[in-house]
């Protein structure tokens, strides 16, 4: 339990920030600043919870991560201009991080509740990716999680890990943890991308639905 | 149970292609399709479910569901471009397939639940259009079906000739089911609009809250 | 009870009309206009049961709130447009009554099901500004609700008198029901803004996520 929890608090911190950056590119106020960092930070696992059916309320009782992830966003809002931008060449790091926690949180969660491998898989993947992609559609952005460099691959890899029963023990897990961190920053680093196919072949026309 | 279970089948087909090609439009990944075409598939249900009060878990154990999706989805991201574009013409016939077997659904769920009939009648539409409205959420886009050609009245509809008790029967329910898909093909053939009021008189500056 | 219950109308009203009107800007066709009014007047109270741990059922059983939400959207739909311009102008005021009448509404949900403090407040913002937060992302906006005049901080305020056990009675809860309103007026009149920090500073070139 004790690396289920840190795992969390790591999350929830690197999703926290991460949250309270966009919403300052955005140009948010402080308040909307928060509502996005705490909704980047909670909103995977309160989607993670409905999916597994596991109780939304437990979110009341984790006084230590509300907090936790309200001074970071506070930090973060409060933190000199420059160190900000210096901060973001890392926001993929801490992003990485988020990814990774989550994943596997979202992977012991579906083992827990004895569910199948795929699902096991699927649970890792929207919690890992669930609070970027709800705070890129809270910020008016396309989710990046679904087409930047290779990212819910690695949550995928997480679950399947986990769901095939091969890590459980501490270290396992942190090694797996660190895995996924690593292979995420690659990917960054090195611009790997998976494969995609457009139909935008009239590029010359708006699109349908767009304006 | 069979008709429902046939429905929720052809459904789940329908929008799990309906949203992987959304997807490839908007230039995402292989995972981000495949994503886009599961939310597509499974988040009207989800929706609806969460909105029921029925288990939210009963997806996990929907193994055939979500290996037909996927299936389906991983067929038109390999599929030859211009079977693509053939498809595409072909993509607002797939939509209502979809539409209408999932409004049916959500209305012989509501009815399940004993619920009165205009709360039938919302769940029908919530179901039947709740898959839609995520999928272009999350591309970035305008929800369609709240502006396009007539759309959500025939999920209305199909609500409201479930909820009344008139179609019951499996054969019944057949046709209605393909009544619902000839008329919204209909609308789409005939660019059948509902009325509609503007408010935008200021067409020469830029809307608040757009940039 | 009554009170309670009165808020509950007051803001299901308020965020109707307003779900609408964003609907009609948004040139949406009758039913999506519908649809925008009751995901507006609604959503709030879903997300808040969603997180607070009651059933979302109790939705269907409200026949009063959702034929009173449906007939002030279709009244607004009917209404001369230039009622219309007229009434946009006081759009910020039935906005206001709806974020008031939420807030207060989901701060005595949080406290009835003894949740802490800091619970009740984010209880409160969340019912508060879900409504609208749901209404602009589905319009295919940014929400208003983060980066408008101080709008949220009042939400915030309700729910920190009510968690703090100072505001019980009927008339109390009415005082600071108009407290809220008032105040959110007073934002709007005078442009109070929260302090924001934005990370724009390349601003020649497009930004990463938008088109």
């Amino acid at each position: 339990m004790d690396v289920f929890h840190l795992f969390s608090l790591i999350g929830t911190i690197a999703f926290a920030v991460s949250g309270a950056i966009v919403a300052m590119e955005e140009e948010y106020d402080i308040l909307g600043v928060i509502v996005l960092g705490l909704v980047t930070a909670f909103g995977g696992g309160v989607v993670r919870n409905l999916l597994i059916g596991a109780p939304v309320t437990t979110l009341w009782s984790q006084s230590l991560y509300l907090n936790t992830a309200s001074v970071s966003i506070l930090v973060v809002f409060f933190l000199p201009i420059a160190w900000i931008h210096h901060w973001k060449k890392t926001e993929a790091f801490f992003d990485a991080i988020g990814l990774s926690a989550f994943a596997i949180q979202g992977a012991l969660f579906a083992v827990d509740a004895k569910l199948p491998l795929n699902a096991v898989m699927v649970a890792a993947m929207l919690t890992g990716i669930g609070g970027g992609m709800i705070r890129d559609m809270m910020a008016g952005r396309k989710p990046l999680v679904l087409r930047d460099e290779i990212y819910a691959v690695w949550a995928l890899a997480a679950g399947f890990a986990i769901g095939y029963g091969r890590f459980g023990s501490t270290w396992e897990l942190l090694t797996l943890f660190a895995f996924i961190v690593v292979f995420r920053m690659l990917s960054v680093q090195f611009k790997w991308k998976l494969p995609r196919r457009s139909l935008r072949s009239n590029q010359g026309r708006p699109e349908k639905g767009e304006e």
